[in-house]
C-alpha cells in the first residue's frame, strides 16, 4: 500500500474539515485522505473490526462512505490541479459535495486488511466532475463506484 | 416518527446479526432497524452529532449506510411475507447482500432530528429484489435510493 504524503483534505479550510468520512477535525470520523498517484487518485483505510458486515467481511455502508469521500476529495485534487494547484501548496482547495453515488458490489470484501480506492476523474462541466472508482482489497476489486461531485453551493454553510 | 414494533434484524439468526449498520448483536453500530407500514418499509435513525459533513448537515456515507442496510432489510422483510411470515413470528427470515446501491443526495440533510426511509419493493426474480426508498427529514425527502439486493450466498458464511 502507499502512503499519501499530501492529501487535499488535509487542505480543506477548516470550516469544511468536519465531515465524518474525510474530514481531519472530526475525531470520531474515518479521516479519509485522498492524494494523487500519477493521473490516478488514491484513498486508503484500514477498517476497524466492527466495520463488519458478517464476521471477516467489510459491510457495504463503509464501502459506501469510502467512494463517497473519495470522490468529492478526486474532484476537490482535479479543480484544484486544473487550477494550477497542488496538495501541500498552501492554497485551500474548492470543496465538493456528492450529487449521487452508484456501487457495484463485485465480490464479499475481505476485513483483514486495508482498502484502496483508486478514482480516475473525469471533467463533466466546469463545477462539476465523475469520478469511477475501484476498491481494491490486496490485489483483487471488490467494488466499483461512480460519484458526480459538485462545487459546494453556499447554502452549505450555516453562517 | 413510527416505532418499529417489530423489525426484520430482530429475528435474524445470530450469525447475521453482526453488521455495523443492521446488526442488533453489533454494539458499536447504528443497529438500524426495519419493518413494515402498511405496504412500505420504513427505517428510522437518529443521527449522532458526529455523522455530520458540515456542521449541520448529515454526511452522505450515513445516508448511504442507511439506504443500504434498509434495503437489505426490505428485501428479507418481502421475501419473508412471500414465504408466509412476517416479522415476530418465531421464524428466521432470509438474509441479503447488497449487489448495488445507488443513492440521488436531493437537498442537504439536516442533522437535528431522526431521519426516516420510507421504501417500496419489487421482486425482480425469486432470490433478488429491487428497492427503491425515499429518506426523509421531516416532511421533506433528501434523497432518494435504489437498491438491488440479492439472497446472501453461501460463500459469505466463514465456518
Amino acid at each position: 500500500m502507499i502512503d499519501i504524503e499530501h492529501a487535499i483534505q488535509d487542505d480543506y479550510g477548516d470550516d469544511f474539515a468536519w465531515c465524518y468520512g474525510c474530514g481531519r477535525l472530526n475525531e470520531k470520523g474515518l479521516q479519509l485522505r485522498t492524494g494523487w498517484e500519477g493521473e490516478k487518485t488514491v484513498t486508503v483505510y484500514m477498517p476497524h473490526e466492527e466495520h463488519m458486515a458478517l464476521p471477516g467481511f467489510v459491510y457495504g455502508g463503509l464501502i459506501g462512505s469510502i467512494i463517497d469521500c473519495h470522490g468529492t476529495g478526486s474532484a476537490s485534487l482535479a479543480l484544484h490541479r486544473k487550477n494550477g494547484h497542488e496538495p501541500g501548496d498552501g492554497v485551500e482547495p474548492p470543496r465538493f459535495v456528492t450529487a449521487s453515488l452508484h456501487v457495484d458490489f463485485v465480490k464479499p470484501t475481505p476485513l483483514n486488511g486495508p482498502l484502496k480506492a483508486v478514482g480516475t476523474v473525469e471533467e463533466i462541466h466546469p463545477k462539476k466532475f465523475r469520478v469511477l472508482t475501484e476498491l481494491f482489497a490486496g490485489d483483487k476489486v471488490c467494488a466499483k463506484g461512480e460519484v458526480v461531485a459538485a462545487v459546494m453551493p453556499d447554502t452549505f454553510l450555516k453562517k
